[in-house]
């Protein structure tokens, strides 16, 4: 396994999230357009969960940077969370169980 | 920051999650007393992710090899989890937005 990279992003939403639904739709599809998008992975009961995988820090550098991720940044901060915390993470191991009939 | 590790465990339930429910939350229980543990965050609706982080990969190894773990690891194995896939990660760096009222 070459060494990748994830961020792990975990939020609370706040009361007032019109628009959010939609727009996090939208995230995930552009960030699978992005140069080093490796995959995404999401759960949200009480606490969200995002994390998404990346082959570089450059890369997550450019999706942070994005045009369009900026303005959904923004208007996460301001309207839709009420907490939020970004983790960048180097992946130095992994494994996997798949018990999945063929 | 110092730096610490995250273990990103993502999985899928099987059908026969007897006892799995109350083996989650005792397992969960039993990572916070352990050496190094330094938090734990889960979300589950279809997909779930749990991340627990940690001072030391050293308090990995340990918490992985525990006893009461193994058996909770063999059982999930065998019977609760249809796929799992477990990461390693050394977080690099942070940040967080708190916007909850005091």
């Amino acid at each position: 396994m070459k060494p990748y990279y994830a961020v792990i992003f975990t939020s609370l939403l706040s009361e007032n999230t019109k628009g959010y639904h939609q727009m996090a739709e939208q995230m995930e599809n552009l960030a699978k357009q992005q140069q080093g998008f490796l995959g995404i992975e999401s759960a949200r009961d009480n606490l969200g969960i995002t994390v998404s995988y990346w082959k570089t820090l450059e890369d997550i550098k450019k999706w942070q940077a994005n045009s369009e991720h900026l303005l959904a940044q923004k208007l996460g901060k301001e309207q839709w969370y009420q907490w939020y915390k970004v983790r960048i993470c180097k992946v130095e191991r992994e494994y996997e169980i798949d018990n999945q009939p063929l």
